[in-house]
């Protein structure tokens, strides 16, 4: 099983590393580009179990270890198979 | 519109801060942990334009600055839209 973890900065919280991507996207002379913001992504490779279980496995993972639930969002997806070469 | 980006080390490619958190999450003692891949994760939030625009304009982006090609993959996705809350 393939749980993808995706952390953020909340809304409210200064991104200065997404400044600095959006401020070198300028730099390089990309257009349309108005706000960036940066983030973590984990590909985690389970051991099979119940969906249910893996959730509340991602869930108490991602609460004490990946993000800082202070200042930061988690999302995550959870799905049977194996890691896909592309991602 | 939004891109998210997502970047990630190839297969082949050493992975220590995802050896570190999976050493974390064992000693944590989280069990059913096989593998974790640690990758960045992007929100763009661009200007409206034809989506075939946007596809070329973040591989762009992802080929110049967000990745480096020779040792990570990246995958995107594209919708039309504002950010949500929670990603």
């Amino acid at each position: 099983m393939i749980a993808r973890i995706y952390t953020n900065l909340k809304r409210d919280v200064s991104d200065p590393q997404g400044l600095a991507v959006k401020n070198a996207l300028e730099t390089l002379s990309f257009k349309g580009i108005n706000k960036v913001h940066v983030g973590k992504y984990f590909v985690i490779e389970l051991d099979s179990m119940k969906k249910s279980e893996a959730e509340k496995l991602m869930k108490a993972i991602c609460e004490k270890l990946l993000s800082n639930p202070v200042i930061e969002d988690y999302t995550f997806t959870i799905e049977n198979g194996n890691v896909s070469k592309k991602k």
